[in-house]
């Protein structure tokens, strides 16, 4: 039986579950491709803890660049980080291997200059764990729905978010509370940033939006806004006008401009992204042809993680090589991203405002000045810094006439702290 | 720009889309694999119709056998039925083309023959659009998840059936005018017995698990019980319990034999299953690495099963010629297919009996001589022929004792009607 010959570098979280996987199911995956997948390096300073995995000492390098210079199919980068894998990656194409990484952040940064250089050397680079962990997202998007043109892409990408805004809404918790349950069962990191401030997933809608319209999608042309205040009760709030709220990924064509998105995002109660919780991923994908399709599944861990690094491994043994659209490489114009201030929404809106007679009247008033069109709106009497919450969604409204209105609102001495804001996407 | 060139056979619903899918994004797909897909035949009795799509009169077959004879690398097989379509395929292989197929029936019943064909050959066989219309889901299975061993796989996959159990559970209606109304809207066909009864179902879950499980799994080797004698009563009082009533198609490892079922089925009602509603389908499939994952979209209609077919043309042409795995082909010992009675599975039990003191004593004693173990039980005063429905759900339970016992229970006086019996399945 053929075999292809595999090297790993890095034997993290991710590294270790893929060594654990070639050597679990090697029998499975050789009986269903009719090839063997030898690993035939592992690249880690802990060399102790990679022979602990079970691979013999002469396969095991302290070294990335070093394991470089043994002989070997596919480079399976899984260091993290955007400095020395991008090194690695460079090298490795350079030396004609195809090359399998889980690295948004770097693809989202560099996917340009490694893709391009990877075409150029007529070599296969793949990113299935880059998203969605286990969920073959990158799959689906790139070959199931390769004769859609794809029109929105929908997203719950970051588990660690997600799990914090499910155990607020289930338990009426507040962001702080949450965010420690998550640090102590693991799902989220000592320093958290990069989840809750949205950058994972902007890395991610990065990687979904350049394999969907035709163009480099980086992570300064996404938008982002964090979870961190997200309040118990504009979570209740929401909740009586049918929604729920998540950390959304967005991307789509609005008048032939790209918006991309990362936000809180209000989202219809009933719709069956809004039934994804805890550290559960979900993609939703909309094409001309093929409608909406949703994907679903564990996004992080060892072993969901591995299963998407190794279903790439397979792609390179089957002679399936594609990675990214072809129309990527082409010098022409490509689609203008869509400024923030641009995006085209409806919104909740809540304002603090004092208990009195003519404060909606007043507050109306301003939003029918900017032409803001109110869809519901809502009084409660709850005591909030001694005020009360007046609530609202709008419908379809620009970002920009929306801020302003708001900063004039803010400004009246009826209302006792900035209204909150929060974009609500229709599904 | 190179091209790959398609002939399309059976210009219905399905062959319709994928002309019209071909020709309005034939530029979005030449940019993003770099190919070309050109239509070189469509063979259609129906010239008219053809024409109407704006295929030129030259390209134009009458019929099948006779566009064969013309030059083409793929071949699309849409007539549907088993003889004919078979025929065409295996004249297909012969002449060296790769095929493509939306047929599941085909598949189910003479897999194995065609797929030898193709092997023999050296064609690539692909079918993407035989289960779950748009959805990726066959590429999920046999790529995205092939580092994993499958462990179950639950799904949703007729649209009809899925159609008028939603009807049934939202608005309290029988089965009989949730058909008529879906024979209204065009769900359902004039004679609904394949998706009523099941057996469209099975032909795809028989594909799937022919993926899955390295074994060639035929319809004769599915358990199938359709969905007529659901009545609105047991959708109510399966909620009472915390279930959703689903056409559910299953197919698992027990014992290290395989089960394979389309039953109705009660699941769950907060899984992410439970929200499949009306006509979508969905499919949630358990490796042992990757968890559960599920996808979710149109299992029917015309473009979203155009979108399937033009994903396997795509696949062609990026050089992805994988159709089915490898070990289905070894001869050697292949997996046991468990026998109806030996399913071992928690039950769902209503008994009509009349309303007198000892009717519960009764019946439990009975199910206790069988060694079956209750686990949730309910009286409720409605009036049914004159009696109460006593319902029960079981813990697990061979399938074999459940029948015995209730066939003794049937046979006490103080049942009025035969009992009804349902499988549940904890997701």
């Amino acid at each position: 039986m053929d075999s292809l010959k595999v090297g790993i570098i890095g034997c993290g979280t991710v590294g270790g579950g893929v060594v654990k996987l070639l050597i679990e199911n090697r029998e499975v995956i050789a009986e269903r491709i009719g090839k063997r997948i030898d690993i035939v390096f592992v690249a880690d300073k802990d060399v102790e803890k990679v022979k602990k995995l079970g691979i013999p000492e002469e396969k095991i390098v302290d070294n990335g660049f070093k394991a470089l210079e043994r002989k070997c199919d596919v480079v399976v980068e899984l260091i993290g980080g955007t400095t020395i894998a991008k090194e690695i990656i460079l090298s490795a194409i350079e030396k004609g291997r195809d090359v399998v990484t889980a690295n948004k952040a770097l693809l989202a940064d560099y996917g340009e200059e490694l893709f391009k250089k990877a075409r150029e050397k007529g070599v296969s680079l793949k990113f299935e764990a880059s998203v969605g962990g286990g969920i073959p997202v990158i799959k689906a998007l790139r070959e199931g729905l390769a004769g859609n043109k794809i029109e929105r892409i929908c997203g719950i990408i970051n588990g660690t978010a997600n799990y914090i805004l499910t155990e607020m809404t289930e338990k009426g918790i507040t962001f702080e509370e949450a965010l420690r349950k998550a640090q102590e069962l693991g799902y989220a990191e000592a320093d958290p940033t990069l989840d809750v401030e949205g950058y994972d997933a902007a890395h991610k809608i990065a990687v979904l939006s350049t394999l969907s319209f035709c163009r480099w999608v980086k992570t300064e042309n996404v938008y982002v806004r964090g979870i961190k205040d997200i309040t118990p009760l504009d979570i209740e709030l929401a909740r009586e006008f049918g929604y729920k709220v998540k950390l959304l990924a967005i991307s789509k064509l609005v008048d032939e401009e790209l918006e991309v998105r990362v936000h809180p995002t209000m989202i219809p109660e009933n719709h069956i992204l809004s039934n994804v919780n805890g550290v559960f991923n979900a993609c939703l994908i909309e094409g001309d042809f093929v409608g909406d399709t949703l994907y679903y599944g564990k996004g992080a861990g060892e072993k969901p993680t591995a299963s998407a690094v190794v279903s790439d491994i397979i792609d390179i043994a089957i002679g399936n090589r594609y990675s990214v659209p072809e129309c990527l490489f082409k010098d022409e114009e490509k689609l203008k991203i869509k400024a923030p201030e641009e995006f085209i929404s409806s919104f909740y809106l809540r304002f603090t405002a004092v208990d009195k007679p003519g404060v909606l009247a007043k507050i109306s008033k301003i939003l029918a000045d900017y032409g803001i069109s109110i869809k519901m709106a809502l009084q409660k009497s709850i005591d909030i810094n001694g005020g009360v919450p007046v609530v609202m969604t709008t419908h379809p409204a620009c970002k920009s006439k929306i801020l302003k209105a708001i900063e004039e609102i803010d400004r009246l001495d009826v209302i006792l702290s900035p209204t909150f804001v929060c974009m609500i996407e229709e599904l």
